[in-house]
């Protein structure tokens, strides 16, 4: 499959490296379309990877990869210009996270709103899928390493959208995903980055999940 | 040990009632000495149960549980009278849930400030501990009907206070149990609300609960 990484930050390379070992065609843009990040992870990744603008990576994938900060989506989404997403599956890892007042960080939109509701009002003609915002990006890749099957949510107002989401979760490793409904559920999973940041800081490290664990 | 009880809903029946077949005295407040909700309580609970007012349940008890709606939490402390609460540990239980837009409910307060800092700024001689509120009534009182050992975060300002609050939720059936911190990170717990009401209409029950998983 033809993935768009948007965001060449840790959690766009680690993502884009897996999903190029999983056989995919990964291009991976940026503000440039000479972005050092970009170009060494390409060449590091090897067979499949390539870089390119925001726009470029937007027109590529058949579905694409939002792995901006929080702050700079917008903006992102403007740069790679927002025909460039129509009829596309967008999925969305972003988190509102303001760090303005120092650690933990506070969200800048939350509560009656989310960041993933805005993303789609921005992108009318995409499909959103919020999911894997509530991990580490080694849990992202990898959710066998928290030492179970943790619980991934996801939402989005396309069905079919949240299928090719599911497929790509299941690829990772995610066993237990949980489909919670339209994006205004967005509202749920990015509400749960400040639980995440203070186990975080609890267990100082990265390498947990959450499972929702019940009778099943 | 000698609870008082701040609460005649669903949550502080059901509570109490687990307090009392534990071998603790529980006296449950509430707004006038003669609840019906409360005293029929009393009579079923038997040996050990009693009821009053909530300035009575709050001078009684040791311990004290906080079980009453959100919205309400802040006046019922002013009934109960701050100066009753002096010294004592207080289990707060509340969400700070406004259902006035319908379902699901967002929070009256969230993101910067808790409502668990409001009570403990209301209470300034007492000890808030802030758990128990990310779990339906019935996981509170048996942890293990979820299937597994679920996570109970815990947060407040004073140590006594939470190997108190720690000790009780143990005699409630909770083996993973985890401390935050000060009670600043009831933001972090009041804010896994969302996710917890999205996952039950999901799921259509409230016998679940989160699991942080990680490599022990």
């Amino acid at each position: 499959m033809k993935i768009g990484m948007l965001g060449t930050g840790t959690v766009g390379k680690r993502l884009a490296g897996r999903l190029v070992e999983l056989g995919n065609e990964v291009l991976m843009g940026s503000r440039t379309a000479d972005n050092p990040e970009a170009v060494q992870w390409a060449k590091q990744a090897g067979k499949g990877a390539s870089h390119g603008t925001f726009e470029e990576a937007a027109r590529f994938g058949e579905v694409l990869f939002l792995c901006v900060k929080g702050d700079a989506a917008l903006s992102v989404i403007n740069l790679a210009k927002p025909e460039s997403f129509k009829g596309k599956t967008v999925i969305d890892v972003t988190n509102p996270l303001d760090f303005s007042q120092g650690m933990p960080p506070s969200l800048f939109i939350s509560n009656t709103n989310s960041l993933g509701e805005e993303i789609q009002k921005a992108l009318p003609g995409a499909h959103i899928v919020k999911t894997l915002n509530i991990v580490s990006n080694e849990v992202m890749i990898d959710p066998g390493i928290t030492g179970g099957e943790p619980t991934m949510f996801l939402c989005g107002n396309d069905a079919g959208a949240k299928e090719k989401a599911a497929a790509i979760l299941k690829k990772l490793g995610w066993k237990d995903i949980m489909d919670l409904g339209d994006i205004s559920n967005a509202r749920g999973t990015e509400m749960v980055l400040p639980i995440w940041v203070r186990t975080w800081t609890t267990l100082q490290n990265g390498n947990f999940a959450f499972k929702v664990l019940r009778k099943k």
